[in-house]
C-alpha cells in the first residue's frame, strides 16, 4: 500500500495523514472558544492554498532521459509529473505549507524513482553519480525540517523508498528483525505484532513516517522511556552509497572495533540510502498503568521527573506540561457528561485551589506492567510524586491524551486554513539547564510583536533521561497576512537562538534538515565538520547524495 | 601516583599489580591438589622470567632526537631507558607472558612520553606526525590483546597518558562528570564516591586499567547490567589528532546529525587520542541483593536468563558459570570451618544428587536495592529461577566471587609460573547461537592435543542483554616446554576460528588488537574496511597512530 494514494493535489496534498481523519477546528469548540476569546475575533477557514501546478515549471528531465540513463528500470517506477514532484517534494513542516499557501514555491525535485529492490538502489546511485543528478532519498516524507530541501542547480530526483516494505527476517530466540526501510510505522508494528512483537517506535508521526526516515534524522517515539530512540534500537544496517555498499556484521554489543553503521544514524541522507535495519524487539505488552499527578510549577514537576529518573525508574511513557499547556489540554475535552471532566472541574475550582494548585501542571506517566515488580514500580512512583508535593489524579485523566496521541498533526492543519499559526520546536538539555532554557525560549519571543498580538507559547517535558530532558514547545499564533514566511521565520529564529544560547540541541527528535542547519553549523566544530566531509568525500565524491544538508556546504 | 611505580624490571614486571597482593597456588590448595590430581604430577614454581634487558637493543632515538623532535616537553618527560620500554611496551596478555618467559621479544617502542596537558598531547601528534614517529597511545597498559604490538619499522614511541587525570567538571545535577582519559578505575571512583556518585564501570581490570584505554577498546565492566558498557556511559570525547582536535558538543540525547565522536570508541589509538570523556554518573548504591540459584545444565541456566532478560528484568551483575567453572569455584573456596561450604557440600551430597544437580551450574545475579520496585524484583527473580527448575541457594554464596571479582589475575601469574598456561577467550552472539557457540569452541580443541593433555575449557555467561549474551572461556593446560607459544597460537586459532564461524563477535569486551586482528579483518566488509581507511587517512595522514591495527594494513 502507498500510504499517499488516498491523497491528490486537490485534496489537500500539504494535508497530514487520512483525509478521512481529518478533523476541523468546530470538533474541539472549547479550544476554538478559548483563541477567539483571546484574540477578540471571529476564526474563519478562509486560508487555502493556491493550485500550485500552475507555479512550477515542467521536469527538466524527460521520460527519455529516464531510460538512457537509468535503464534498468522500469517506466513505470519513473514519474516527472507535476503531481509526483510536489506529493513527494515538500515535507510537512509549518514552513512548507506557508510556502505553499502563499505560492512560493522552492525548487521542486525533477522526478521521482520507486526503487523495489537493493540492486535497483544501487544503479539508481551509481548512475546518478555518473550523470550528477543530485538524489533526495525519501521513505515516509513527513519530515518537519526541510530535509528535501533543493536549491536551484543541476538536475535532481527523489528516491522514493516506499517499495522497499518487506521484513528480511526475525529471530524470535533473540528478540531481532530485519527490515527494508520503506515500511511505514503501522504496517511494521502489524508484522511484529502478528508474532507477538513489537519495536516500541512511536513518534506522533508514526502513521505516516517510515523506518528509513526514523534511522536518517534520529527519530525518537513517545514510548522512548521503556524501548529508547531509534539510535537506541538499532544492531546494525545495510547501506547502499555511491561508492559502494556498506553492510557491518552486527552483535548485541561488541568490542570489535568501530561502530561504522552509526555514521548513517542521523546522516539526513547526505551519505547514502540506509535500505535495511536490524532492530531490536520486544514481547508485546498488554498491560499498562498510567500514574498522573499536578504540580504546582513547571520547575516542581521537573525536580520530582529527574529525581525519579535518578532513582532508576523510567516509565514508558512521560509527560509533563507547563501550565498553558496543561490548561489548554483541557480545553481540548470535548465531552461535557464525561465523569472525569467533573472531577477535575471540582477539583480545580475547590480543593486545588485551597492548597496552591492555582496553575497546575500536569505529569503523565505510564508504566508496562510485566510482572510484580513493574507494579511496585507504579505505587512507588505514586508515592515519590505525593512526596514531591504532587497531586495525584485518576489514571483515567490520561486518556484524552492516549486517544489523540497521533493526531494532532490535524489540528495543525486546520488551525493554519483559520489563519493561526502553528508550530513546534522541540530542543534536549542537560537537566542543569532545563530550566533556564524554558524560560529563556519564552522570553526570546518578547523580542517580536509575538506577546503583543496574542501568541501562545506552551511547552511539555518528554523523552527524559537521568541526564537531562527533551523540551517540546508549541507556539500558536494569528497569522501576518502577507507576510506568514517572514513572521514564522522571525519566531523560529528567536527560538532557536535562544534554544542554542541556554545549552540546548539543535533538535532531540526531528533533525536538522535545511531549517535548522545554519544553528547545527554554529555548534559542530570545525574539526568534525572536516571529518564528515572527507566521509562524505569518500562515500559520495559526486556529492550527489542530498546535497547542502547538515556539514555539507552548498554546493 | 603512578600505579606502576611500585613495579620494576627486578619485582616481575610482566605481573599483574600490586606485587603486595599477589598471592601463589599454595594459597589455593583444593584448587592446587585437584589440577595435580588430574595431571598426576606434582606443580612448581620453576618457570621463570629471564632478564630481558640482555635480550633487547639499546634505543634508537636519543636524548638529542627527543630535544629536537619535541622542544615543548622537558627532559623528565622523557625516557629512552630499557626500563622504560619494556614496562610500557607490553601488554598483560598469555601472549605477551610467554613471549617474555621464552625470551622471544617482540619490537619495543624506542621511548615513551609522558604528556601533562592537550597541548603537550598536540605538540607531541604534530610533530610526530612531521617526523614519521609511530605512537602507541597508552592509559592503564592493562590490554591482553596485543594492543600496542609493533612491527620492526620506523621509530616509534609510547605516548603514556597517567600525568593526565584529573576530573575536568562534575555536573551533580546532570548526572555527568568529565575526566582527562590518563585516570585509573580507582581513583576516578574515589573522587566521584567522595561526591555521593559511582561510574559504575568495574571491570576485572579495574584496579590497573584507565579511561581511555576502556573507550579505545569499547571495555564492559562487571555491572554492565546496571551501568551498560563504556559506550553506553560516554556523552562525547575531546580527541587530538595528527590533523587537529575534533571536540563534539554533547547532550544527553540528540537529532543533531551524526554522532562523530562514536568513531573514536573501539579505534585502539589507530585515529588519535582521547584526551577527555564527558561521562553519565550515577548515585552511589549502597543496597545489594545477590540471588543465586544452580541449575542442572548450562542450556537450562542459559535459558532461564534469557527469559529472564526479555522480560525487562536486568541484574546488576549477572554470572553463569557452567558445571566445570562451576566445579572449581568451589575448589577455590579455602574456608573448611565456612558454613557455607558444609551447606553446599551437604546439598550436593544429598538432595541436589537426589533432584538431578549431578554437575549444576550456578548463575549468580546481584541487584541494587534503591526502592521498593528493586525489592520486587529479587523476590520476582527468585520465583522465576525456581519456575524455570533453578535451585535457590543462599545469597552469601556469592560472596566468595565478590571477594576475588578484581583478583583472579594474579592467580594467572603464579600459573604461569608453575608451567600452567591458562588464557581467556571472549565473545558475545545472540541467543539463537549461543548455544552451539558454547558447543563448538569445545569441540575445537579437540583438533589439537588440548584435551589428550588434560587441558580444561570452561565458560560462563555474562553481560547479558535482549539479545544476546557474552561467554567467557578460561582455559588451562600444562605448558608444553620450549614449544609455549606455538602451542597458545594453535589453542587460540582453534577457539577463535569457532567462535567467528559460530556468529560470536572477534571480542565483547577486550577488543581486537594484532592478536585478533586476522579474525576481525575477516568480519569486516570491503566497503566498510575502506571507508575506516578514509578516515584515518583524514585524521592521521602520515599514519603514524598505533600503524598495522584494527583496519589499517601493515605498511
Amino acid at each position: 500500500m502507498n500510504r499517499y494514494s488516498n491523497k491528490n493535489l486537490s485534496s489537500g496534498f500539504w494535508k497530514w495523514g487520512d483525509p478521512a481523519k481529518a478533523f476541523h477546528l468546530n470538533d474541539f469548540p472549547r479550544f476554538k472558544s478559548f483563541l477567539e476569546e483571546k484574540w477578540k475575533r471571529k476564526l474563519n477557514d478562509d486560508f487555502k492554498a493556491p493550485d500550485i501546478t500552475q507555479l512550477i515549471p515542467e521536469s527538466t528531465f524527460s521520460e527519455n532521459d529516464f531510460s538512457k540513463t537509468f535503464p534498468n528500470l522500469k517506466q513505470e517506477q519513473f514519474s516527472n509529473s507535476k503531481e509526483s514532484r510536489i506529493l513527494y517534494g515538500f515535507g510537512k513542516s509549518c514552513h512548507d505549507i506557508i510556502r505553499i499557501f502563499s505560492g512560493k514555491i522552492p525548487p521542486l525535485p525533477d522526478f521521482v524513482l520507486f526503487p523495489e529492490s537493493e540492486d535497483e538502489v544501487e544503479h539508481i546511485l551509481q548512475n546518478a553519480s555518473k550523470n550528477k543528478i543530485r538524489l533526495i532519498p525519501f521513505s515516509g516524507g513527513s519530515n518537519v525540517t526541510g530535509a528535501f530541501e533543493l536549491n536551484e542547480k543541476n538536475v535532481s530526483c527523489v528516491v522514493n523508498l516506499q517499495r522497499m516494505k518487506r521484513m528480511v527476517a526475525i529471530d524470535e530466540t533473540s528478540h531481532t528483525a530485519t527490515f527494508e526501510t520503506g515500511i511505514f510505522g503501522p504496517e511494521l508494528e502489524k508484522i511484529l505484532n502478528a508474532k507477538g512483537f513489537t519495536l516500541g517506535h512511536f513518534p506522533q508521526s508514526f502513521e505516516y513516517s517510515a523506518l528509513g526516515g526514523w534511522l536518517a534524522t534520529r527519530s525518537g517515539g513517545q514510548e522512548s522511556g521503556q524501548y529508547g530512540k531509534i539510535e537506541d534500537m538499532v544492531l546494525g544496517i545495510r547501506a547502499i552509497t555511491p561508492n559502494g555498499i556498506i553492510d557491518t556484521k552486527d552483535f548485541p554489543k561488541h568490542a570489535s572495533g568501530i561502530d561504522t553503521f552509526r555514521l548513517f544514524i542521523g546522516s539526513e541522507g547526505t551519505l547514502g540510502i540506509i535500505t535495511q535495519a536490524k532492530l531490536r524487539i520486544h514481547k508485546l505488552q498488554s498491560e499498562q498503568k498510567w500514574i498522573v499527578a499536578l504540580f504546582k510549577t513547571f520547575d516542581e514537576g521537573a525536580e520530582a521527573v529527574r529525581c525519579l529518573l535518578q532513582q532508576g525508574i523510567h516509565p514508558g511513557i512521560l509527560r509533563l506540561s507547563d501550565p498553558l499547556e496543561t490548561k489548554l489540554f483541557s480545553t481540548m475535552r470535548n465531552s461535557e457528561s464525561g465523569g472525569l471532566k467533573k472531577l477535575i472541574g471540582a477539583l480545580i475550582k475547590s480543593r486545588l485551589a485551597s492548597k496552591g494548585f492555582n496553575e497546575p501542571c500536569i505529569l503523565m506517566t505510564r508504566f508496562s506492567i510485566r510482572n510484580d515488580s513493574d507494579f511496585a514500580m507504579t505505587k512507588f512512583t505514586c508515592r515519590f510524586f505525593k512526596s514531591h508535593n504532587g497531586f495525584i489524579l485518576p489514571s483515567s485523566t490520561a486518556g484524552n491524551w492516549e486517544e489523540h496521541r497521533f493526531t494532532l498533526p490535524y489540528l495543525r492543519d486546520t488551525l493554519i486554513e483559520h489563519r493561526v499559526m502553528i508550530d513546534t520546536f522541540e530542543t534536549i538539555a542537560y537537566w542543569k539547564n532545563t530550566s533556564a532554557l524554558y524560560l529563556n525560549v519564552k522570553e526570546s519571543l518578547k523580542k517580536s510583536a509575538f506577546y503583543d498580538k496574542g501568541g501562545l507559547l506552551f511547552c511539555h517535558l518528554s523523552h527524559v533521561y537521568e541526564t537531562g530532558a527533551c523540551l517540546y514547545f508549541t507556539m500558536i499564533a494569528p497569522m501576518e497576512r502577507s507576510n506568514e514566511e517572514a513572521q514564522w521565520m522571525n519566531y523560529k529564529t528567536l527560538v532557536t537562538d535562544a534554544i542554542i544560547e541556554s545549552g540546548g540541541a539543535v533538535s532531540h527528535h526531528h533533525g536538522v534538515g535545511k531549517d535548522h542547519q545554519p544553528w547545527y553549523l554554529k555548534t559542530i566544530d570545525a574539526g568534525e565538520k572536516e571529518l564528515l566531509q572527507a566521509v562524505k568525500k569518500h562515500l559520495d565524491p559526486n556529492g550527489i547524495m542530498n546535497p547542502g544538508k547538515l556539514f555539507d556546504p552548498e554546493n
